[in-house]
């Protein structure tokens, strides 16, 4: 084929580690694939990995007119290059070389709104163009990510018998990819999908602190709890990895890797979307804001060490003195991270379906939850049940009251106040696990106290109220009536 | 000067009450004023209010052009209509018969990249133009709002005496506006201002919600706390106002009105673009955020009413059959509201630095805390403190380090921490008091759970990590690590 006799199946370009992986996986799965890379270098290391990796059927090309060429029509090619101006130029530099009905994909975690205007403008040249979400990073890329492509169905169904196989496979329930919808749809699930990781990794983290810093737990118990609760209900790649996690040594010296991490946390885009979707949408999303704000205070170390100074001679620090039965203590840490997981996918669950609305996507939640059983970060054995919910009721207006997820939220109540307030008189921050029982105290709740803010409204701006007991829409002049009887 | 004869100093366009407001406002300060509307009828009602109020130099016009040129050079007029196109018409409007020099004014509650782009096509007119943010609602605007402008120093000064005057005066600390600063600063700082005052209404909301929900205050009690309440630290206007509510009597029925308010609370867009910026600024602000959640969740009643009978059958409601130690629970509330406002304004004022930096406005976080202290819904004595730390410290890193705050916040955290506390057993949520205690323990916590976030994101995407023990980025190979040691 590289003497341009044969044509590939489909091309990718864009080869740093997640697009390396991605190639070698669909040319392990029997594709011929076109591989392309600006720097050349990355082209030959690909290569290369593919004569080791099993002889696979992956060739490079150096330049983007016979990497274009070397592929059958309709063309599609993948592209994972950075967000933003890098997939403008790479689109810039590939379209040049295609023809009408070929078919351009985004692999990168895109703002929904960049694929909605690429893919106007690309079909104003006569191409298709999907965004499609990649998640389960390098080692997903490589044996069985979870995929989300949105926009153009007609693509999606040229490459469709490639996806079904490079996708992970979970038994009982298929491959994890689905024709999500049209437009951004699948970067914008994509993104929630993010949104959602940083909650359990928060809620995660919090856990961590509570067993450690009030329970006292050493790594290895932490492992040994890690591993247990991988067992049941918490099932899930997150609890696996933070199980090896806390069994690594350190090899630049004595003790345990984790605890040399610096606490600082980096991130990228998608959590900072997902909070401002949130707000754009009128959803609540405490639990995934909170682990939005848990990175951005991790990030001001030097100002905690200034504060903890401040405080500490004020008379407070960690209180960790208290009697703690430890086998009581992990097992309500388990029962209140699970219960507080639950919040976070309900509030990503609404925040898709909200945008599903607006949009005009018409998203099948059930399918979404699906799709990330297997592949991608969050994937777990809650996420089949999150399946059957919407199973049993495609219209359940918050997970909260699926009979089975409320169930088990009224068996771990208890439990979870128990650890929010532990951790509260302990002076530990658990912002995911509190503000999860918040919203659940909140949306549980038929009376609320908004009734003081809307009459605190209409006191001192005229905004009017409803009442409980009539129609319409009022306003009092309570400032007239309140100076009245002080007279 | 109807006839044309003598001009007068400035022109207002755009009167609903706001405008009608601000126009007297002005008038009686002594400026003669022009007025115009769109629709003539408000022309109208606005002149006969400057008969019967006093005989106020206001002059109404009905057509755009005589109303231009009613104004002495360099024209001023400030609009008060709604964000958004509505601007953009005026601005085309009155622009028409406006001459170099002259400027306009928009005193609504306009995202600031609105006005710093209009105030650039402005420019190229030879126009001047002030976005100011305009505080106090209805009542504020007719006898001494907060003026927060920004944009042209220029034109600015045209005017700087005239906003003296009408702004409110606070004593000893003189009229509350001050240039803010270029650009769109006076739109950014009131939307800031906007967002603190939701945290201010959902902790004040959480108050009452404790104190009647478990404490059973009735309304007459709750008057008299919060009567009480605005004689001591808690001074401000929202609090007085919510006293006044609670002395309210329903005129449509029995009872107080409070009650017969519906518990479903409207929204603006400031909150919202609050809650975006900061997730823009990484900057944390999870009070003011759980404020607009509460809103969010306020308006799902249907959900709630729903979500409600599915738990109460599970065997969970309210609990409030505690017993409480009335005069205790009032101290204790009131302690955690004071603790929780410190964090919620340590928010807002690091929202305002962090735009600050960014923009290169070099804003005065205690010049700002000073205009705040009257003619605004936020208006407190506690202001006078923010001032007062920024006074000691113009670089103070958060207010909660503030030495004076720093020991308020150690003499009431043990009442903060049972309020929350109280609140999670009784099944009744605090976002706001929760999320700010959250807050606070995370800000003074030296080490925080944020190495094992680090140590996952190195794991399955090789995000690399940095160390407290040495310098540089560190990545391991943990999966690899793990599967050895499992064999």
């Amino acid at each position: 084929m590289v003497e341009g006799k044969q044509l590939t199946r489909i091309g990718l370009a864009g080869l740093a580690v997640m697009g390396q992986n991605l190639a070698l996986n669909i040319a392990e799965k029997g594709f011929p694939i076109s591989v392309y890379n600006r720097t050349t270098s990355k082209v030959d290391e690909t290569v290369e990995r593919a004569k080791k990796e099993g002889d696979l059927p992956l060739f490079g090309f150096r330049d983007p007119e016979s990497f274009v060429n070397s592929i059958q029509k309709p063309r599609v090619i993948i592209m994972l290059v950075k967000a933003g101006a890098p997939v403008d130029e790479t689109i810039k530099t590939l379209s040049a070389y295609m023809e009408k009905g070929d078919c351009i994909i985004d692999g990168g975690n895109e703002w929904y709104e960049n694929t909605e205007r690429r893919e106007k403008a690309m079909a104003e040249l006569g191409l298709l163009y999907l965004g499609m979400g990649v998640s389960g990073g390098e080692e997903g890329a490589r044996h069985g990510p979870s995929l989300m492509p949105g926009g153009s169905f007609e693509a999606y169904k040229y490459i469709e018998d490639i996806l079904l196989k490079v996708a992970a496979q979970v038994p009982d329930s298929g491959p994890c990819v689905t024709y999500v919808s049209k437009g951004g749809s699948g970067n914008f699930v994509k993104m929630i999908h993010n949104g959602i990781e940083y909650g359990d990794m928060q809620l995660i983290a919090e856990a961590y602190d509570v067993l450690k810093s009030v329970g006292k737990l050493t790594n290895e118990e932490l492992q040994n709890v890690f591993t247990e609760w991988n067992k049941g209900e918490l099932l899930s790649f997150l609890i696996e990895i933070t199980a090896d996690i806390f069994g690594i040594k350190d090899d630049k010296g004595d003790g345990y890797l984790v605890d040399k991490v610096l606490d600082k946390t980096g991130m990228k885009g998608t959590g900072k979307w997902t909070v401002q979707q949130a707000a754009d949408l009128s959803v609540a999303a405490p639990t995934i804001a909170s682990s939005l704000d848990a990175r951005f205070l991790s990030g001001l170390k030097e100002e905690r060490v200034e504060a903890a100074k401040v405080f500490k001679s004020g008379g407070f620090g960690v209180q960790s003195n208290q009697a703690v039965d430890k086998q009581k203590l992990i097992d309500d840490v388990r029962q209140a991270l699970y219960a507080s997981k639950i919040c976070s996918y309900a509030q990503g669950m609404n925040l898709i379906r909200a945008k599903s609305i607006e949009k005009g996507w018409d998203l099948k939640l059930g399918e979404l939850a699906r799709i990330w059983k297997g592949g991608c970060i969050i994937r777990a054995v809650f996420l089949d049940r999150i399946k059957k919910a919407y199973d049993r009721n495609a219209d359940l207006a918050n997970l909260l009251v699926d009979p089975e997820f409320a169930k088990e939220i009224v068996d771990r109540q208890s439990a979870w106040r128990r650890v929010v307030c532990l951790a509260i008189n302990s002076g530990i921050s658990t912002p995911g696990m509190s503000s999860s029982l918040a919203y659940f105290d909140s949306y549980r709740r038929e009376r609320l106290p908004a009734n003081l803010v809307q009459a605190q409204r209409d006191y001192f701006g005229a905004h009017t109220y409803e009442r409980i007991d009539m129609e319409g829409s009022f306003h009092t002049e309570w400032f007239k009536i309140a100076k009245q009887s002080k007279i």
